[in-house]
């Protein structure tokens, strides 16, 4: 069952067209609510194009020593994930291969190798880093698609998970550009929810910094309007616009024609929009918008 | 640069359209790049829909408990990963966050939690896993495009990366069906190696396991003829074809129509196969089949 804010249940999970929640609560798509899915993503592709944005796609392993200069180990160490594979010495691995899981099914993971990347905590982080130390050309739009992944203490499918989908749009060149673009953005979500009645407003948010209170980059979110959510029926954020200022183009020393470059990025979270579209619109698939509904207008 | 079986370069991956290498040797793809990738999984998905295989998408987290039901810690520890996160404890994330990583870059993890779970290695696990306990109504057809994950030793980009991108098309069934399936699909990828000229040849094959000589998988893959590989030039593996005989069947307690289940499945590497058609059509854009060209015939 899922429920609302007030703890009601809105749509039972079972009666979805297509989705198997598994033991570990992990949420399989296929049939009628994989398109919906495909569908919501190509929304999100369309908006994109709207800005021109180039399609890339990227690894789900992100340079441990590129996020650590985003000072991201001190700001998510709760969340952060790391892909762990075992000394590859054969006593090592024997030992592991001999008894490799508890009665409660936790593996008993015997030495691990060195560790150097990171699963990718949010999508865009990677599009930064690719420009290190490049002067653009001009203003750009990147869009890319990514399972991401954190650490969640508790998991509820579609709505909380441990690896979820994230589509991003970003902009990174002149501040004015940035800012106009986040603007625009903001104007074609607001407008998209009016339209479909869906209840999702957009808040003024922080992110779930460890330490927040001493945190430079959550004192700057608190003061600064830097980031705003889409915030379905009071509780669950389903995206975000994100306003980075030039902290990125300074960390990875990125200019554009010669000049600072400033970031910002659109987030989606593809689960959660399905939990949104399933919560507004009902199990029925008839109900559902089709793809020409959601980008008409 | 990319090298074939003799050493030889045989084209540069700096003049490809869209693909940009990492410090850390990943492959970014955009631009034409992109556009072949995705041309070449719609190829996949093609040859899927003429089996009506229904497409379904997983998460990249495979259930240890379950994974371990396979011996896959026996057969595979050397390349297995998990998703591996701080305990949450303040001391112990605070610990992190003062120090996070070496000079050489290497992380300093403090205290882990306990792992459930791991990186997916393959694409089709979670299929078998998703009908345990079931009574299919018939033979099924599947496929799913994940994001799988395998410690290497070494790394070279598109053709050994630690997370790269599988399609798979799984057949689950009557012994007769699997088989004549298995069959089918050898012939389709044969004739389409030979209509492009790709030098790619079906080779017998085993997978990699740890203390093969033992392994009681690895002997029944070296008696019975139940993998095949896509040998690309002589020394890349770009695909498989797999014939599971009952044993996922019966690992996962599957039946059909109250009979013995049988499986079999095809796999393709995206970022291997990128790999063999920019090594055999080169790196100029025009020399590229386009999508008609790749279904036709």
């Amino acid at each position: 069952m899922a429920s609302d804010s007030d703890g009601d249940t809105i749509f039972n999970l079972n009666e979805v067209d297509g989705l198997q929640v598994t033991q570990d609560k992990q949420a399989v798509l296929g049939g009628a609510v994989l398109g919906l899915a495909q569908d919501i993503d190509r929304l999100f592709a369309h908006w994109a194009q709207q800005f021109g944005a180039e399609e890339r796609q990227f690894s789900p392993l992100v340079s441990a020593a590129q996020l650590n200069k985003l000072e991201y180990f001190k700001s998510f160490p709760h969340q952060v994930m790391f892909p762990v594979s075992l000394l590859p010495d054969d006593d090592n691995l024997n030992a592991f291969a001999d008894d490799p899981i508890s009665s409660d099914d936790a593996l008993r993971l015997t030495e691990t190798s060195p560790v150097h990347q990171c699963l990718a905590p949010a999508a865009c982080f990677p599009v930064y880093m690719s420009m290190s130390g490049q002067d653009l050309p001009g203003t750009c739009f990147v869009t890319l698609r990514s399972t991401c992944f954190r650490k969640e203490e508790s998991l509820t499918p579609l709505e909380r998970q441990t690896a979820f989908t994230m589509r991003e749009v970003v902009c990174v060149g002149a501040q004015g550009d940035v800012q106009e673009y986040l603007e625009q953005f903001k104007q074609i979500v607001v407008g998209f929810f009016e339209r479909l009645s869906l209840p999702v407003v957009l808040e003024r948010a922080t992110d779930p910094f460890f330490n927040a209170p001493t945190n430079r980059k959550y004192i700057m979110q608190k003061v600064a309007p830097l980031k705003h959510e889409m915030v379905y029926d009071g509780h669950l954020a389903i995206g975000s616009i994100n306003f980075h200022q030039s902290s990125f183009g300074e960390t990875f020393d990125i200019s554009c024609q010669g000049s600072e470059v400033f970031s910002g990025c659109v987030a989606f979270g593809i689960e959660r929009w399905l939990f949104a579209f399933l919560g507004h619109f009902g199990t029925d698939t008839d109900s559902w918008p089709g793809f020409e509904d959601l980008v008409a207008g």
